[in-house]
């Protein structure tokens, strides 16, 4: 029985960024975000693929400890194509072309032997599906964190901010923010959120960080200086699933422990950009990320 | 005798924000420097006017006690003008006009009294400017600070990269970076600048603060939180203003020291942004900066 529920995409993705490309290479919103919290906890995938994609992958899942019951695989269906690219600066993708494939109609199913845990996270997936899994859970879980996209936020609005009334943790990046609120001001934005029920607004920032906003403290935490990003296609995703990984290992939810938990998911998050697809997340081990949570402690120290 | 030496460009600014406009409000960069310097160190600014420039400006500067008998008011000349608009990311200006008027041809001469400062700041103007006024010291100062912008990266970067061989400190904001060492990685980048004698490399980044590399070391240093950002304008100016007065008036250049004048630095920097032009900077008292620099201790612990 996992400890945390994790909805979102499974994905082939075609990525092309500056210092290389792949194509048809794993991906997805639940994808990233179950490896990156199988290095804290036992997570389980809600999500649907097609019968295109290979055991290989479901069984590298399984061998880090993801359960991956809660997986549709619909017959004959394809799985979700996502095609990007990014130029120079790494901070956006450009969305060249979308398949949602068996995405398309998807009604999420959560296994019975999930419906119990106590951590969720609602990865970036159709809001109205995210909403869907919330409600099939069999109690409130203790901890709701979800992510979104800039994408729902131009299509439904209204279920977006919805699934930010909904839940503990609302991260979303700082074009996201502002579009959704219509403020060019982080602050202001966070605030919005946080008006809206979220205990705390995380606005990550790409390789310049995060910020997290509680109704009255304020959390800066830089990015970690990367001398050779590959590829950053993902690392938000691995930074929520560290980030509920982490608090759903550790049981405290302080504002103290939270901060060590932003800090966690930004170091995982961080491995995750130094290869394409999940080459570099599938093997960060525990004993790398505290080597670069202890970096973060020198970079900020005054 | 000013403690700082402060060069750059003294302008009348036509400014246009999100939040509001100006129209031939006080500007440049030793203007802002200065000002920011003076939070902690006497400052005295080479540059030059027109006979249009208001002797308020110069009484104002005097006020605060920058040493203005190294601004040269060029007699039937008019003020360097320069026209500018910010969008909603009010990270990076776009410049609708430059009219250099009387800068075109300014030959800096440095007074016999500002020759023996052990300080000195090139601030943004052209850097065959900024090694004219470096040559003109009677002694190499002990600490040089030097700022730069796009515009001269693009029209004389072979003197740009010969400013940054001759500092002690460079500063620079990430697309200036990015541009002048061909390369999206900041960190490259700042190991670029190291590789030509700088001993610290701060790379600007506006509302995300900025990052400082020297050889050995990384200090990730956050932006303040604005809740009301006005105009951005000079605020970059005024980090490199503080920062240098803060280093003059605590003669201390160990990393730890280095990295509270940084911080320092912006929270100077944030304040001006609170205000069009300099009606922000010019009202700011010692006592605000202690209190944002406390804030900033809260904001990065973990």
């Amino acid at each position: 029985m996992p400890i945390v529920v994790v909805v979102g995409t499974m994905a082939f993705d075609d990525v092309k960024t500056p210092f290389g490309s792949v194509d048809g290479a794993l991906g997805g919103s639940a994808t990233y975000a179950s490896l990156a919290c199988s290095l804290f906890a036992r997570p389980g995938i809600v999500s649907v693929v097609g019968s295109d994609f290979p055991e290989k992958h479901m069984a590298m899942l399984r061998s880090k400890g993801v359960d991956t019951g809660g997986i549709e695989v619909k017959q004959g269906g394809k799985t979700f194509h996502w095609k990007g690219e990014y130029g120079l600066d790494l901070n956006d993708a450009k969305t060249l072309r979308t398949d949602l494939n068996v995405l398309e109609g998807f009604k999420p199913v959560v296994p019975d032997a999930f419906r119990g845990a106590d951590f969720l996270f609602l990865g970036n997936i159709d809001p109205e599906l995210q909403l869907g899994v919330l409600s099939q859970m069999k109690k409130r879980p203790k901890l709701v964190v979800a992510d979104t996209m800039n994408h729902w936020i131009s299509a439904k609005r209204d279920k977006v901010i919805e699934v930010v009334n909904e839940v503990d943790i609302a991260l979303m990046n700082e074009l996201e923010a502002r579009q959704l609120f219509r403020t060019p001001n982080l602050r202001k934005a966070a605030m919005e959120i946080l008006a809206l029920n979220s205990e705390i607004a995380i606005i990550k920032k790409g390789e310049h960080g995060c910020i997290a906003f509680t109704r009255n403290s304020h959390f800066a935490c830089p990015g970690y200086p990367l001398e050779n990003v590959l590829d950053p296609t993902g690392s938000g995703d691995c930074f929520g699933g560290a980030l509920i990984g982490y608090l759903a290992k550790t049981r405290d939810f302080s504002e103290r422990n939270m901060r060590r938990a932003i800090v966690h998911a930004s170091c995982v998050a961080s491995f995750n950009a130094e290869g394409f697809s999940v080459d570099r997340l599938k093997r960060v081990k525990m004993k790398d990320v505290k080597r670069r949570y202890s970096e973060f402690r020198g970079f900020v120290r005054f």
